[in-house]
């Protein structure tokens, strides 16, 4: 059986439920408690040195941490990665667009406004993640115009990675009015067969 | 033939240039200033629409942007892409790692530093970075002690990946004295035959 350390809040753990669910994987789900250490205890820091939820022990043993590594080793040999080198490589490169472009934008300012007292200092690195948080949702809007996927025209683990934080977006402060290929996109996520909400554990 | 859209001093370019190398494959260069604006035009966002260094364009005329998705690309095949499924993951694992919780604080802090001109507020980003990057730092020593690569005992694109900013990271103010693991590391990754500095295009 499969052990996902987890948080209910996080796009980043909900990603990893996800694509568990679409693969119709059973696992065992640990709830940690991010906001008061839980991943920061010597127990959790020898499973996932990062100290980050979430992470996937396997039956082995081994944990492996990082959400779209994650995504990536469950994803192998199913429809949810392409098959085409190129196709598998431009999975990644919107992987890391989301780790590197987005999710320090648009799914810090919703960590702040959801769970953080807003002092002076947090109003404004909120405020600072507007551009580019807005920026990030312009190169999908056009990437996502006249597509209905990231890649290959097929649904894969490139829109699980960018859906997880997107669809959620208003809760850190961005609205998502004018990105119409966005909303459409974030519409076809949620219609594929075995999805899950992020609420559900 | 391969085109690299490049610049000299980013260690996300040189990434693929020392991958480049090892694989022998040869590449046209092109280099972008960065600091005047260079991957900001309209020609140079409609190969990259997120508007960084690398790109690389490939003979078909596709482009593959970020660095660590053009790693994989290329490293398919070769013995820098380990073959079983959980040591590619674990890759995989180091990459997003480097992108999430070492790039933003090494490489900011080198750039701040060697590139702008530091103003109060400049002063008081780089001081905030200075926890986080020696934690990433601390992290890579604990895993680097008794190891010689990141994953599989074997020189990888993971260990390229994080070669690029640490090998500088005095360049941002952090200090390796404390870190003989990761010192030893970069001496084997710079052992390596094929290697090549960071300066030659």
């Amino acid at each position: 059986m499969l052990t996902l350390y987890d948080n209910l809040d996080s796009g980043n753990a909900y990603k990893v439920r996800l694509v568990l669910a679409h693969l119709g994987l059973p696992f065992t789900r640990v709830e940690l408690d991010t906001d008061k250490g839980a991943t920061r205890t010597p127990e959790y820091l020898a499973k996932n040195p990062n100290g980050k939820v979430p992470a996937l022990e396997l039956e082995t043993g081994d944990v492996l941490w990082e959400s779209n590594a994650i995504l990536f080793y469950l994803a192998e040999g199913s429809t949810l990665l392409p098959e085409k080198a190129l196709d598998r490589a431009r999975v990644l490169q919107w992987m890391f667009f989301e780790q590197y472009s987005h999710e320090p934008y648009i799914a810090v300012s919703r960590h702040v406004l959801k769970h953080l007292e807003l002092t002076d200092e947090r109003r404004a690195l909120v405020a600072s993640k507007r551009e580019p948080g807005y920026r990030a949702l312009g190169v999908m809007e056009a990437h996502l115009t006249g597509r209905s996927f990231f890649v290959a025209e097929q649904f894969s683990i490139a829109d699980v990675a960018l859906y997880a934080y997107t669809h959620v977006a208003e809760e850190g402060g961005f609205e998502l009015t004018d990105f119409s290929a966005v909303r459409s996109w974030l519409g076809c996520v949620s219609a594929q067969p075995g999805h899950v909400p992020i609420t559900q554990g």
